[in-house]
C-alpha cells in the first residue's frame, strides 16, 4: 500500500507513528506530495481525495483512504500489535471523543491560526485568509492545551499516564502532532502547564516517535 | 444511561436516529438541555463535556461521552443489530472518511455559516461571530453537497444505495443531519442535485427516521 504525504507535517505525522507502534512502517511505500507547488490542488491528487489534504493511504486495490481518523482505524485494524483505538465499546469511545478533542482544540486549531493569521504555506496557497478567525482559533488552543494539562494532571494522580487512561492510543498521537505543530507555528504552551510539557517530553522519548 | 440533549437538534439527532437503528431508545434516559438559556455554558453541564456542546451520553458508572463519532462507537459496540461503522479495516476506514466528510463538508459547515453570519440562536449566545468565516462555510457546504451528489451518482451505478456502499452507515447518518441543518438553517441544496434530494428523501423514509 501506499501513503501519500509530506514527511513532517502534523497530519502524516499522526499516521507515521500509528504505523511504527504497529511495527508496519515496511508496509508502506511514502510518496512524497509537493503540497509546496500546489500539486494537492491538482485533479491527480483530488482524485484521490477531494478535500486536498494530506495524509491518503491508498490500498493495493486503489481504495483510497483520507482523514487521520480513518487512516488510523484501518491501520489499527488491519495490522497486530496493541490496540491504539481501544477495545472494549467505552475504551473505543473514550479514545475517539479523545482524539476528536486533541484535533479541534488543538491541532486543528493550531492549523486555523497557522493557515489564516500568519504567513501560513505563503501567499499563493493561503488564498481565503480571515485573520480574526485564525486569532480567535489560536486562544482555543490555548484553552485546549490547558484542558489536556488538567486532564493528564487528573490521569497521574490516578497513576494513569496517558491521555485516555492506561494505554497509549490515537488520543495521545493526536495531541503530540497538535503540540508539534503550535511549537512550529509559534503558538507557545501557556505557564503551569507542567504535566502536559512532561507527557510531551515523555512521548517524544517513544521509539515510534523518535 | 442518560442522554443530554436537545430533540431536533442536528447532532443529538445523529445520535437518536443511530439508537433507533440499533432499537435501543429504550435503553436510554432522554434529559432536555436548556441551550437557549445557556446551560450548557454553565458548571454542571462543563463538568460532563468541556467543549460544552450537545449530545452527551453518560453511562451508568458516571463516565461521559461526547462527540457524535464516539457516541455512535459506543452505541454501536454496546447494542446488536446492523454494524453502522462496519467491520473489516477497510470498511471501517471508508465509513470512517464518509463520517468525518459529511461533517466538516457539510453539517459542521453549515452549523459555522449558522453560527456566525446568520442571527443563529440570538446574540445572548452568538458572543463570536465572524460573518466573513460563516459566509466562506456556507459555500464549503455547497461544495459538499455536490460533492456527495456526485458520490451518490457513482454508487448507484454500482447499485449501491448508501453513502458508503451496500449498507445503511454512520456516514448516511451525519449526511442526513446535515442536509437537515441546511434546510432549518435555509442553505439550499444546489440545483441539479438530484441524487443527493432522492436519497435524502428515502433516508427520510426510514423508520428510525420517521
Amino acid at each position: 500500500m501506499k501513503i501519500y504525504d509530506v514527511a513532517n507535517f502534523p497530519n502524516p505525522a499522526r499516521v507515521r507513528i500509528a504505523l511504527a507502534e504497529k511495527n508496519a512502517t515496511d508496509k508502506v511505500t511514502f510518496i512524497p506530495v509537493d503540497v509546496m507547488a500546489g500539486e494537492h490542488r491538482q485533479a491527480a491528487f483530488l482524485a484521490k481525495n477531494p478535500a486536498a489534504g494530506v495524509p491518503v493511504l491508498e490500498l493495493d486495490d486503489g481504495i483510497c483512504i483520507a482523514e487521520c481518523s480513518a487512516i488510523s482505524e484501518y491501520i489499527d485494524h488491519a495490522f497486530d500489535g496493541p490496540s491504539l483505538t481501544g477495545q472494549s465499546p467505552t475504551e473505543r469511545a473514550v479514545i475517539n471523543m479523545l482524539m476528536r478533542r486533541a484535533e479541534f482544540m488543538v491541532l486543528d486549531a493550531v492549523g486555523a491560526y497557522f493557515h489564516h493569521a500568519t504567513d501560513g504555506l505563503g501567499p499563493e496557497l493561503e488564498t481565503h485568509q480571515n485573520a480574526a478567525w485564525g486569532n480567535q482559533q489560536k486562544q482555543t488552543a490555548l484553552n485546549g492545551m490547558m484542558y489536556f494539562n488538567q486532564l493528564l494532571e487528573d490521569n497521574a494522580k490516578q497513576k494513569k499516564h496517558y491521555v485516555a487512561g492506561n494505554e497509549f492510543s490515537v488520543a495521545d498521537i493526536t495531541l503530540f502532532a497538535g503540540l508539534a505543530f503550535a511549537d512550529f507555528a509559534g503558538v507557545a504552551v501557556p505557564d503551569n502547564c507542567d504535566q502536559l510539557l512532561a507527557w510531551q517530553s515523555s512521548t517524544a522519548s517513544r521509539p515510534s516517535v523518535a
